[in-house]
This record gives structure tokens, C-alpha cells and sequence, in this order.
């Protein structure tokens, strides 16, 4: 007989085959489709998200929600997930969410032109409209709450903008201080050269294949911004190639290989359910960083990077493996978010926060954002802003209607800081195996703790339970003052 | 006012959005997709074809249908384009829509592994089961009329088994009788070598931008069979490289750009409309087979293609381009019908039309399928049959249940007849341009007398339109004699 447990769970099942339909729109959009496809691929995306919205609002989910039981702590949590995500979506009429896809898809090309000319003027008229229509959209879903923590939800469930900003008041002091430390002290050498594509290529596969990617679920492709896309037995990375930055090339892919090993990681008893995927996006980004900094930055790992490259491109210009090791961990305050260091990233972030959070509070106009932007950078980076491609138009995320997106990259620091903590605890002598090249305990004990569960848990619990205590921002700034001061 | 025509207009404007969806997902897996992700496809495709069909079939459409006033032929044509897809998927139940899809996803795989191990009797059970169901489904369409004509609706709107067993039996004498003097003459030298790659290939996109290929709506990927997919600005075709014989590449590039030519050349104003794409696979097929025979195996061109081949590798075995002709043009009565020449290939296509005739028919049973192709193949070509991937394994087409499939490959040369004798005649110095490489001026006649209007017309009545004359076979059998009898 079929439960109502069942019917639902069926029907979430063919909603989840939708969205990764969706999912690989995307990842063909930004790798392989051909340039003049944009407006075609519009229209479909379009038609499959009014499928999908019709879905997820469907007037008999109340009914099946109200007589499932749950069998077991997953179903339940499956359960939990689709009334959230039901609940969330049938907030919104139509005819904004229709309104606000049209917008931002027209914004995020406004933007694109507008860092180009470097002209704020040309963008702002589209960011008021993205913004009032979030506000709008916020207004919806909160039912009197904060229009700011209401779109957290999207991308971090539990979180709230008061708690954020109270975590962010406890991690500056501690980042500023360590911050002035370095950049009073001398500045290591970078690595300089031309590093081929190729043998970038190459050593990128070998760095995703260390740190477990599978590549008989998923692939390697070459776009302008790295990316992830895609769950369970099908996730795909990007990465990209600046033959006098190799670095570049070679953490975003290990970056992207902490996302995908995070999906491909998933139970496959989970599959296409509701929470058979990552839980949010700071637990996402906590397994990137993780990848990436805890252990791709690690002194034992670029040791270990240190004689991988010099077998693919022969002798550096840096000619031991601690002078390697301070060039990859080099602190420099500079414009661009994506390009920070460990500790500037925060201070990024943090800005961002403070005035998105304005906006959608109304206590900040956008006519008044540059200037905002440009005197907190100032103050924060010590640095004056040189050109708006340098300072607001910087990111994508505000022309795509992404507010409350920002603060999982911090939290997904703090999280690794947690993460990291707990996994060397448990694992006294990784750094031994690391050093070797050889992931495969940390990789394994992230798995066994964390990913292999998808969303099973909230994403504190998700921490909680991997770390065996409560996260908080304290084990990351210890981690960084450890690593830097060392330097 | 949005009249009833706006709106099922509409429709299937998302309809067809969501159709160009399922395409990309076929892309994809037979390009792309990592080995491990097919199970979760499968899931993918299962769920998007339930959309489809429910739109196909929503209950409002016949409304809508008689409500509308179609107001220009387009109009006219996009509604009875919609209404003739709508009483197809209406006659089929659900659950043998599903099961079809259903055995014949696993019948493929099972042909695969029968195929590469010679085993015939692994892959009959499967067969038996997809002739079943097709034959169940032909029922179910046919409403008492013949089920194999029943079928080749899907493919040839306004075939029928009988007008195709006719213009076989007046094909035949001719194109045997033009086989026996050919095989009674010398055979010419084949080209032999080794040719890499990368020349190859480079080769083979400047063969795809002579033919007119829009590489801004397009892109070539690499795949054991070439395929093109897709419609309006993003039509996507692949190629295979066998680095001893060059002529697979180039001739199969050739052969999708002629269908590409077709999808990318509709008029943009009918994209996404139900008839904004080929109108039938044997058009489809006349387009491929045009470029790839009349023109890209004429002397005229493979004058300025020797030359083009000396030029990336270097000297070749055959010093002269009637040399290089005549192994362009090689007829030889092999087993394969992807690799076959112009003459031998409708043979290959006669037989199986006569075999899965009987079969949809219930005159033949599967059981004895393997010794009625064995037998047929004998008496047509000449030789036994050696083993059964050479024989009745191999094409993938029943084991997918494309019954009625088979005759639209020999449509499509018979087209290409009549298309060839109407150009020439339109263009007479045609062959001044196309020996210099020049093939505007024939693609774009091609462009302007059918591709552009997509499936505006019947099948044969876009070729009408575009030659000036019904179709028949006369035209294809005279430049085949004139052809060959020259060689």
C-alpha cells in the first residue's frame, strides 16, 4: 500500500530530477553553450521554472504533508524540507518571483557592462529595482519579521542577521590585529614565471584526484569564474587558467573539488530526496575552505605542491619549500574579494554584510552605496578604492539579487576553523600523510563525518554533530594567528 | 485581448522550450555526462517526459484548438502541428508510454553487450518485448489502419509502408543493375596513411565553416557516433576521428552540418513555434545527404578537398584528385551500413525496411529475424553474413523501438535527388564556385528554397516547393548512373 510518506516523497523525488535538470542548464550556460543561445536558453529556463514553482507550491503537498509519517530520523527530515521549501515558495506570488527572475537576469548583464566602463551610474537604476523587488520578496516571506533574515533562509537556514553581526563584532579585533602584525612585518616573496596552461591542466587534475574528486562523476572544464554544479553521481567542476598566476588555477580547483566531494560525498541512499544534497551554503564553502586553506594551504601540503610543481615546470624562482610555503600564504591587502588572502577575505565579507544589510533594512539608499562602499574600504583596508570595477561593481551578487548570500563565506571559515580543529584532534598525525600528498584520512574523516549526511541535520547540527562541539569563530581566528604568526 | 490562438500559442511556445530542455539532456549524455551519472539521468529524463506529455495532452487544448483563428499559414500550420502531436500522445495510455521507455532504455544496453559478444539469443528476449509494446502502440494509433504506418508518422508525417515498398521496387532494378557494372570493373586505390588528430579535426571545421556551419550557434565535440541536436541559435554536432581513414571524420562533419544547416537556418521568427525545426527526418536527411554526397563527394569539390588534405598532411598515397575521387567514391558491398557507399546504402536500408515491416506486421517472428536478415543479406550483396555485429546487430534502431525509422535515411536520398537536379539547374555554373571550396552559393539556395521554413509544409511538399516539381526517385537514380558509370 502507499503511504502518503511515500506519495510525497515520490513527488519530491521527480522535483529534485527537475531542479538538477536545471542544475546542468546552468553548468551548460557558463561551459559549452554556443554564444548566440542566451536568448533560447532564457525561455527554457524560464518554462522549467514555472514547473518547478508549480511543483513545489502543488496544492496537494498540504494534504500528504498533514497524513505522512515519517519511518525513520531522514524521512522526517525529508519531510521537514519540503514544507520549508513549500512553505517558502508558496509565499511569493507568481507574478514577483516571474517579475524578479526577469529583473536580475537583465541586471547581472547591466552590471557586466557597467564594471566593464567602470560606470556606477549605468547600474544603479537596475539595483534599485533588484533591491526593491528583494524587499518586496522579503517582506512576503518574513510575515513581520526582518526582511534581512528572511533571505538568509535561502542560503543558510538558522542564521540570522543579529547573529552574524554579533560573531562578526567577536572576529574583527582578533583579524585587524593579526592584520596590522603582518603587514608590519616583511613581505615574503611571490612566485613569478609563466606556468603553461597545460601543465596547470595537468597538475590541477592531479591536485583534484588527491584530494578525492571522482571523476567518473564529473568532469573538469574551463570557464572564467570556477565553479561547482550538480549532486550525487553527476557534479562538475570549472576551473581557470592565468599562466603567470598559477595559484590561481590550482586552489580554486581544489576549492571546487571541497564543494563537489561534498555532493558527490552524499549517501546514495539519499539521492534525489530533499536532503540528499549539501545543507547550505556555509557548510558548503566550510568544505571548500577546508580543502583549500586548512589543508591546501597547510605547510605539509605545499611541501608536498612545492616538488609537484618543480616536476611539472622544472626549477622557481623560490628555492625552498618554506619560501614556497610563504608565497602561497602571502597577505596583501588588496581590491578584489576573490583574489584575498585568509585574512582579508573576512574583512570582505564583513564590509559586504554591514552594507547589504542597510539596503534591505532601508537604512541605506543604493544612490548612496558607492560612497559607503569606498569610506568603509577605506577605513577597513587602508586603501582608497581606484575604480568601481576595484570597489562596488566588484561582484555579481547584488545585480543577481543575491542578498544575505555573502555571510555563508565567512561562516563556511568558521566552520572549516571548527572542522579543522576537531579532525586533528582525531587525527593526530595527518600532517605526516599530507605531506606525502596522501588526503585521503582528512578527506575521509569529512566524508564519514559531514558529507556523506547531505542536509540531514540543520547546519549548525551538521557542525555540531562532525565536530562533537558547538561551532563558534573561535578555532579559525586560533588557527590563523597559529599559521600567520609562524610565517 | 489574448486570443485563444495567443494562447495555445503560448503553450506550446513552453512546450517547445521544454522539448529544446530534453534535447540538451541528450546532448549532454552522449557527449559530456560523467560515466556514473546515467541512473540519476535516467531519473531526469523519466521526469521531464511526464511534463511534456501532460502538456502535450492537457485537456484544454482541445478547446483551445477549436476556439483559434489562425491568422497566416504559419498560424495554420503551427495549430495543426499541435493538434497532430496532441491526438498522438492522447491515443498512447500512460503506463505503455512508460513501459516503452522503460524497456527500450534497458533493450539498448542489452543490445550493446549482445552486440559486442555476438550473442543474438541475449538480445531476442529484449526485442521481443520492444516489438510487443511498439506493436501494441501502433494499435492504439492506428485506430484500425496499418500499424507500420501507424509508426512512421513519428518520423514521416504522410509516409506509408505501401508508397515506400513501391519506390523501392522501382528503385531497385536500376541501382542493382548500376552496382554489377560497377563491381565488375577495377576497384580504385584507396587513400591509406595515418592522419592525426588534431589535422583532422582541423580540418573538419573548416570543412564545417564552408558548408556554412554558424559556429556562434553551434559547437563540434568528439563521439563514437556523430549526432546533431538541437534547434534555432544552438545546434550542436559531433564528430569521430579514425586516425586511418579520414574520410569518417569529414564526410560524417559534412553530414551534420547538413542537418544543422537545416535547424539553424529556420527563420527566427519561427523559433520555438511547433513548426520552427526540420519538418521530418527524411527532409532532414535529404539536407545531410546533400551536402555530404552531391556536393561534398562531387569532383568539383573533392578537387579543392585533395588539395586541402595535401596542404594539412602532406603528400598522400593517390597523386592525382581523379585518384582522390575515385577513393572518395569507392563502392564496395560491405556489411555496414553507416560505413556503406551511395549505392549500397539503400540497399542496407530496403532490406531492413521490408524485415521490420514483416515484424511490426506479424509476418515475421523475431525468433527467425536473425536467418531472414542472413538470407536477404546473402541475396543482395553477395556475401555472407561473418557474425552478427556485422549482421543483425548492428544498429542500435530496433533495440530503441524506431520501427519505421529506417526508409527515412532512403527519403532523404531521394530528396536529395531532386533537390541536386533542381539547384543545377537553377545554378548552372554551380561547380566553378563549389572546386574552389565556395559552397554559398548551394547552401544558400538550400537555405532559401527549404531550410528557412522549417516545417511549415509537409514533408513532400517542402521539397516540392523547393524543386519546382513532386519528388520522385528519377532524379537521385539518373546522377547516381551519371556518377559512377563516369568513375
Amino acid at each position: 500500500m502507499t503511504t502518503a510518506f511515500d506519495t510525497v516523497i515520490a513527488h519530491a523525488r521527480e522535483t529534485a530530477a527537475l531542479e538538477a535538470v536545471m542544475t546542468r542548464l546552468g553548468w551548460d550556460q557558463r561551459t559549452v553553450m554556443p554564444h548566440r543561445g542566451s536568448a533560447q536558453r532564457a525561455e527554457e529556463l524560464a518554462a522549467l521554472e514555472k514547473v518547478l514553482h508549480a511543483r513545489r507550491t502543488d496544492p496537494r503537498l498540504a494534504d500528504w504533508l498533514d497524513a505522512a509519517k515519517a519511518p525513520t530520523p531522514e524521512g522526517a527530515a525529508m519531510l521537514r524540507e519540503i514544507a520549508r521549501t513549500r512553505d517558502r515558495h508558496a509565499r511569493v506570488p507568481d507574478t514577483l518571483a516571474a517579475e524578479l527572475a526577469r529583473v536580475t537576469s537583465t541586471a547581472q548583464d547591466i552590471w557586466a557592462d557597467a564594471r566593464r566602463h567602470d560606470n556606477v551610474a549605468a547600474f544603479l537604476p537596475a539595483l534599485e529595482q533588484v533591491v526593491a523587488l528583494r524587499r518586496e520578496e522579503a517582506a512576503a516571506i518574513a510575515d513581520g519579521g526582518d526582511p534581512y533574515d528572511a533571505l538568509m533562509q535561502d542560503y543558510e537556514p538558522g542564521a540570522s542577521g543579529a547573529d552574524t553581526a554579533a560573531m562578526f563584532d567577536r572576529m574583527r579585533p582578533r583579524l585587524v590585529a593579526l592584520r596590522e602584525a603582518i603587514l608590519g612585518a616583511p613581505t615574503p616573496e611571490p612566485l613569478r614565471g609563466d606556468f603553461a596552461q597545460d601543465g596547470q591542466l595537468r597538475l590541477a587534475r592531479k591536485l583534484a584526484e588527491a584530494f578525492g574528486y571522482d571523476f567518473t562523476a564529473g568532469r573538469i572544464d574551463l570557464t572564467v569564474h570556477p565553479f561547482c554544479a550538480g549532486h550525487g553521481a553527476d557534479v562538475r567542476i570549472t576551473t581557470r587558467v592565468v599562466e603567470t598566476q598559477p595559484f590561481n588555477c590550482l586552489y580554486s580547483t581544489i576549492h571546487e573539488v571541497g564543494h563537489a566531494a561534498y555532493e558527490q560525498g552524499v549517501d546514495p541512499e539519499l539521492a534525489l530526496s530533499p536532503i540528499g544534497r549539501g545543507v547550505s551554503m556555509g557548510v558548503h564553502e566550510s568544505q571548500s575552505r577546508i580543502y583549500e586553506n586548512q589543508l591546501g594551504r597547510s605547510r605539509a601540503f605545499t611541501g608536498w605542491l612545492f616538488d609537484a610543481m618543480r616536476a611539472e615546470f622544472g626549477p622557481l624562482n623560490l628555492d625552498d619549500a618554506d619560501a614556497f610555503h610563504a608565497a602561497v600564504n602571502r597577505v596583501t591587502p588588496g581590491y578584489i574579494r576573490t583574489e584575498a588572502d585568509e585574512i582579508h577575505y573576512n574583512l570582505h565579507i564583513m564590509m559586504r554584510f554591514d552594507l547589504e544589510r542597510d539596503l534591505l533594512q532601508g537604512k541605506l539608499d543604493v544612490t548612496d552605496l558607492e560612497e559607503a562602499w569606498n569610506t568603509r574600504f577605506q577605513a577597513d583596508f587602508g586603501v582608497a578604492v581606484d575604480r568601481p570595477a576595484n570597489g562596488v561593481l566588484q561582484d555579481v551578487h547584488w545585480s543577481a539579487g543575491l542578498f544575505g548570500y555573502f555571510p555563508t563565506y565567512s561562516l563556511g571559515n568558521v566552520y572549516a576553523g571548527c572542522l579543522n580543529r576537531a579532525m586533528r584532534a582525531d587525527l593526530p598525525n595527518l600532517d605526516t600523510r599530507v605531506a606525502q600528498g596522501d588526503l585521503r584520512a582528512a578527506t575521509g574523516w569529512l566524508h564519514d563525518r559531514l558529507q556523506r549526511f547531505g542536509a540531514l541535520r540543520d547546519p549548525r547540527d551538521t557542525i555540531k554533530a562532525a565536530c562533537g562541539f558547538a561551532p563558534t569563530e573561535a578555532p579559525l581566528l586560533d588557527y590563523l594567528e597559529t599559521k600567520f604568526r609562524a610565517l
